[in-house]
């Protein structure tokens, strides 16, 4: 699993790890039903995550294009904005789980958070 | 939901984030059996999460006392140590889902992280 956060946002540490596990539960919670077997390994293995880094949001929308091209777990966090950022921003991008190399072929360049 | 970051270990952001995910997801899956009522309000309400710094693992010992005290839902993420930190490294303690009064009772003299 790996948790994508908006780079452009510059998001306090705090307000960062809330999205990524807002991420995190919400990928978890999906994928329990649509991708039962995925999830087995990856809680079998330790729940694997990786915080990584991306610029801008329309690096994020190629992203999460390119990992429903194919067929992987993704979801958006939208934040409800009391603090930092506007209601409905969008600061995180959780894919997963999935196996390594698909998820590799998608988020594989960007720099760890 | 509250997710206690253990400050003296210095982690770095992405790091941090990920020991929050894992504390989340841990806890959103252990209530949903032990809690269900606390969950389906929590849920309801948008899983709202909240990041706060504690000093140390002494302060965070502390902490998991009167949580345990007062039967709330608490979880310690323990790293595999791989990168950062020595394996089985204690970096972070969740707590929650409860009803905010009784989480604020143990955290709410922590700072935000």
């Amino acid at each position: 699993m790996v948790l994508v956060l908006r780079g452009e946002l510059r998001l306090t540490a705090g307000k960062t790890a809330v999205q990524a596990a807002h991420a995190a539960v919400m990928l978890a919670d999906s994928t329990r039903v649509s991708h039962p077997k995925w999830v087995a390994v990856w809680r079998q293995q330790g729940q694997k995550k990786i915080a990584l880094l991306a610029n801008d949001l329309n690096e994020m929308e190629e992203l999460r294009r390119r990992a429903l091209a194919r067929h992987l777990p993704v979801v958006w966090v939208e934040d409800a904005g009391m603090t930092e950022v506007a209601p409905g921003t969008r600061t995180c991008l959780g894919i997963g789980p999935a196996p390594a190399a698909e998820v590799d072929a998608i988020t594989g360049a960007l720099p760890l958070l």
